[in-house]
């Protein structure tokens, strides 16, 4: 089944989760499930963003200091080419002028095509059924189609079809969420309005980025011009029974992209307007097979796992990657929340599932890192650094753009995050050239910086003032995850370099690679602190988190949560209180082997997380089945999956929480498979429970494609020959392998 | 000798810093040293300010936090009364349009008065002498008083005088400094022009506080209205040699300080309108008296010491304390810095002189922090605490405002602080009428909040997650300062309350007292954490304080301080420097008695402090002195004694350091003769060195007039009997005592 289905769904706050459940994206160009006939409502905002397309503009503070940001970014809502309206008789036919007997819709993955048929009826009784058919196009990226019908029930007469190219119109405004931006100013300028090529070009306000947006139909329109928007119309006569069924093509091309972006758009046009809706399906149907054929993942159980699951994937894939000038916003291209920018949840939460199935697209994401790295650069010097580089917290440009240090660019654990991808990127493809080129040069120069961070005390290395993944602890001494992912990552650099040195000539030329610093990045690994409480029997989160008071989550009513909107941060950071997961996120990435400290730690940090990221239960749940809790796992695991679905934190209407979406699919491979990777090797530790009694994955290891499917045995089929540890037993697969599993 | 003289500055710079130096307040109204005659410069900037008489505003935050202070609140700076013009052959007189021959400006301490003698020649080779006196008076606390003369050495001819009162004139605007507020928003609005009465009446835009400004003149001028000014005009025939003389009044009066503020405004003006400029001197004359018989201090020196100290005396007692709807801003009312709010920098650095010179206005700002404790309340409610009081770091109306809350409402130590203040003035007075209505109260609301704060582990309280009064390291656990602070302010709070407890039905009724929190105030008071490091033997300045590396202040350049104008904030509080004393700090507060561990403390923190704050070199003044570093004592003791005269931290132009001007008192009075106040007897260990070689110091202590003189002997007079421990030794008192001074 790759469908999912929502009937029905006609309030507000339905319709404003549905715009992002149904949004479309090829990871390039992406808009939301809002009605193409429009909503007639105030909360009527039409979306479509292309990746990494921003503005910048001043960031003010009450208390402006040296080194904060002084400029924010933000991705900019595109021209809106949507809208059609459908208007008998003076009405436009809506939500708001009518009232809808039903409402059913449809994401196709196996197209990535939302399908919607909407039945309204108006005060005058007559009935109308429009069907809307959108994708955005895999093979035009810079394409989005939507099939409209307008079919009449009962109604003989005229019809008047407006369609629009114009100045997307601002929504509703916002309260107090530091999650969202709260400024009302249009980023977006139009500079020309071409009438006649149905065509608007436009300019971001600061930043000078350059679009043309261009739309045509399949019928014949006439089109008018004003400042901010040309506007096709065409009257239909309709009959009773009969339909008007008009495609529309929406192109935007930008100069970010293309330095012809004029002619691009051009040319698009030409290609596209000699193809009918269902031509560019079958270039839809012929990408997801591809896709599908790897990335899909079967689950035997009673739920709606498999459907739910593989949702998720196809929303991962549709979130970015299709370039190395852009990466993953937080929302992918569902919607505004985060504003767009990238933070680590792309290396983290993301990155393997690329790396595991469509190693291009995760070479992209880390070479978006690379083309930034003069950002980075610049951004160590910025914090009184005198060389290294500091990956911004969050970003759409390079530069780093978090205005609230303590949980922004206090969290240096990014650096040794996109270091760990990279290591990660590299174990799973063996793509040396991309090591020697550029994941060499990322390693090393973000090792630099940390070195210069640390103390050093009685033979112990110490990284102190800085903030861990949690953001309800900040600004703290020897965070454990910061400290151990800097270990692997400055130890994986050291051996990296002793192995390829020979061949660094380039990047030693670049950046004068000394012995001392490598033979450094081994000290400190050898000697960084991992602050561990005996008593406890684990690691603390930071050297003085032990010492606070514990914060009882269960004497706080749910309406509190999430914690960040309700209190003040210094009362947050008095306490033991989590946001998401820290210490375990370490364990669970870097596969923790001792079994007693892992699961004392798991039973002493989740009871006190509070989950308020989405990047936490996805965490605790692969812990959890590591750890044999099953139930727990699966309890996590299932509320992970239906986070946006179900929207569990409440504002999925403001976009998809791409990294949990990631979340879900480690949750499955690392959690329940148990697949790691290693160098030369693979590791499995599969588990089946009461709730997930099989499941088919397959992944791109070294050019292999592995396929394992699990129930009560296991079957391992390998395009190549490959070494893989099967709970702790090495077995050497080439073609066939098969195992009875133990229940 | 009473005079603070100064010739010839007349650059723009020069300007700027004497308009500070050369303000005239009397702790209610002020007025900065502008030149009455404006300057037709694009640095014009006349300010007038009324204590606590402030508008609030919208704060913006690029994340907006639960419990942020939402509104910002700055002083106001008021209708300008001041510019009066004389107008010859269509040019009016000014640095701008003429060349200056000499410059002679001097402040009478005698009568608190400036003096000005300006000298000036037009292009045309006409040469103009105006001589300006200015007051601003201490009898009628809304008046200021301006004698002007215009006096022609070589121009026969008409002169036109225009004389305005007006709409403040915006100034230029300024680069990014925290300390500065930084919008460019109009805070008080005009609502009515009274052409007839020469008045005009404004509101704050936000805080609807109203104010009433009138003028008159001496001479009879005809008023023109506008409708954002009134001019009054008259044109003078003078003569070579001879002189045109006015003198012009302004009032103010505001709904702040009077119901019937404009019927208040008309009633000062009546009776002012019967006194003639000289009238009004002396009122100054005999308050000023009084003022010196108890404050002057008498320094016998080679340098101008005496004169300087006196000056800043005379500034402190200008600042505020004349009643309690008002504290003292940290700039008084000689500047816009920092907004007109008001800090710690009352209670810690300027409660002392007032207490010991005069009690009254001690009480007024002890008064109000009660007047608005109930503003402290709702901060802890905000803070998330269930109880008690947290002093806000800045405010002027009582409410938290301070935008970044690492260096603002983190630092808890405030609580301990004003309870210091309470506790020290009830030892100097005796006045335990306060005590039992009023600050009892205080002691124990704003120890119910730090009680709430603390964590207790093994028999140890903690205060984790503050800041202490250095900035340069914020949000750390067990301030050494702040904690000792607190272990000072519960245990007098637990004594206060067995002493009187019968006394304190009232208090007790209206927030229920219980004698578990009574007796937990001893318990935390024994058993709170004081981090000391044995192998330093110091006191460390929080719990992870010493983990960091120390910043190496001798290789940065000189042009890289203040510190917190070149580096981000994470470099800073990532190592080892301090703002300001804060360890040492405490030390001096409570005469610190271990010798050795005070000394180490001393060699240890102050190399690594850089004194960017002008709170700092006072207290290592104090501790030198203590230490017997005399050298090093004075040394530091006068660049606090200069630093708003040299302008060392090239920011006088922004107001008065006033928290400095006490520490200057504080280190002649705490450092050089050793005062210390207990409750039942003072203790004195006065020195003598190279650059002071005598001095005379006089207080009131429990009624009693005590003065000390102090040279090759102490002589010391009394009007009461009093229990004196000199050197350690006991003394009573009663009339005069004379010992010879070992040298």
């Amino acid at each position: 089944m790759k469908k999912l289905i929502r009937d029905n769904r006609t309030k507000k706050a339905e319709l404003l989760v549905d715009e992002t459940i149904f949004s479309v994206a090829n990871g390039y160009l992406g808009i939301r499930g809002t009605f193409t006939e429009g909503y007639g409502t105030d909360f009527e905002y039409n979306q479509t963003y292309l990746n990494g397309f921003y503005d910048y503009y001043d960031y003010f503070y009450e208390e402006n200091f040296t080194g904060f940001p002084q400029r924010g970014q933000k991705f900019v809502n595109l021209i809106d080419g949507q809208l059609m309206e459908f208007i008998v008789n003076n009405n436009a036919i809506n939500i708001s002028s009518c009232e809808v007997l039903s409402l059913k819709r449809e994401y196709d993955l196996s197209l990535g095509m939302t399908i919607r048929r909407i039945h309204y009826k108006t005060v005058d009784n007559y009935e109308f059924i429009i069907k809307e058919r959108k994708i955005v196009s895999s093979k035009y990226k810079e394409l989005i189609a939507i099939e409209m019908s307008f079919e009449s029930v009962n109604y003989d007469g005229e019809v008047l079809v407006k369609s629009y190219l114009q100045e997307s119109i601002k929504k509703e405004s916002k309260g107090l969420d530091p999650r969202i931006y709260n400024r009302d100013t249009r980023h977006l300028e139009i500079t020309e309005v071409l009438t006649k090529k149905s065509r608007i070009n436009s300019r971001t306000v600061n930043s000078n980025l350059l679009m043309t947006s261009s739309i045509y139909h399949s019928e014949t329109l006439e089109y008018e011009g004003y400042n901010n928007k040309i506007v096709g119309k065409k009257v239909f006569d309709i009959k009773e029974g009969n339909s008007i069924n008009i495609d529309k093509y929406i192109i935007h091309t930008s100069s970010m992209y293309d330095k012809n972006y004029i002619s691009k758009n051009d040319k698009v046009n030409e290609e596209v307007s000699k193809l009918t809706f269902n031509d560019l399906l079958d270039f839809q149907k012929s990408y997801f097979i591809d896709f599908w054929n790897i990335a899909y993942i079967k689950v035997e159980s009673d739920e709606f796992i498999e459907s739910i699951l593989n949702y998720n994937l196809y929303q991962i894939n549709s979130s970015g990657g299709e370039s190395s000038l852009h990466n993953i916003a937080a929302k992918g291209l569902s919607g505004e929340g985060y504003e767009g920018h990238y933070f680590w949840d792309t290396e983290i939460y993301l990155v393997p599932f690329f790396a595991l199935t469509n190693p291009v697209k995760a070479k992209n994401l880390l070479m978006y890192r690379y083309n930034t790295l003069d950002n980075a650069r610049n951004e160590a010097l910025n914090l009184g650094y005198s060389k290294g580089a500091k990956i911004p917290w969050r970003t759409i440009n390079g530069d780093e753009t978090s205005p609230y240090y303590p949980a922004g660019s206090a969290q240096f654990h990014i650096n040794s995050d996109v270091s760990y991808a990279i290591i990660k990127y590299y174990e799973t493809t063996n793509d040396l050239e991309f090591m020697i080129d550029y994941g060499f040069e990322m390693l090393l120069e973000t090792a630099r910086f940390l070195i210069e961070a640390l103390d050093y005390k009685n033979g112990v290395y110490h990284l102190n003032g800085v903030t861990g993944p949690d953001e309800y602890t900040t600004v703290v001494d020897d965070n454990y995850y910061t400290n151990q992912m800097l270990k692997y990552h400055f130890k994986n650099t050291y051996d990296f370099y002793n192995e390829y040195k020979n061949n660094l000539d380039k990047v030693n030329e670049k950046i004068e690679v000394t012995p001392e610093e490598i033979e450094k990045l081994l000290d400190v690994s050898n000697k960084i602190n991992l602050p561990f409480n005996k008593e406890l029997n684990i690691y603390a989160q930071d050297s003085s988190f032990l010492e606070k008071k514990k914060l009882d989550l269960k004497s706080i009513p749910v309406e509190k949560f999430p914690l960040l909107l309700n209190y003040h941060p210094l009362y947050l950071y008095k306490h033991q209180v989590l946001k998401q997961a820290d210490t375990l996120l370490s364990m669970v990435l870097l596969d923790f082997e001792d079994e007693s400290i892992y699961k004392d730690s798991f039973n002493y940090y989740e009871p006190i997380t509070t989950h308020d990221s989405s990047l936490s239960k996805c965490i605790y749940s692969i812990a959890a089945f590591r750890l044999g809790s099953l139930e727990f796992g699966c309890k996590y695991f299932k509320e992970v999956l239906e986070t946006d679905l179900l929207n569990i934190h409440k504002n999925t209407q403001h976009g998809l929480h791409v990294a949990n979406l990631g979340g879900s699919y480690l949750g499955i491979v690392y959690g329940v498979l148990g697949l790691r990777i290693h160098k030369n090797y693979l590791s499995i530790n599969p588990i089946v429970t009461k709730e997930i009694k099989g499941y088919e994955i397959s992944i791109i290891y070294r050019g292999s494609e592995i396929k394992f499917k699990v129930g009560t045995s296991l079957e391992i089929e390998s395009t190549k020959e490959v070494l893989i540890m099967i709970n702790k037993r090495n077995v050497l697969i080439d073609g066939n392998y098969k195992i009875n599993l133990q229940q």
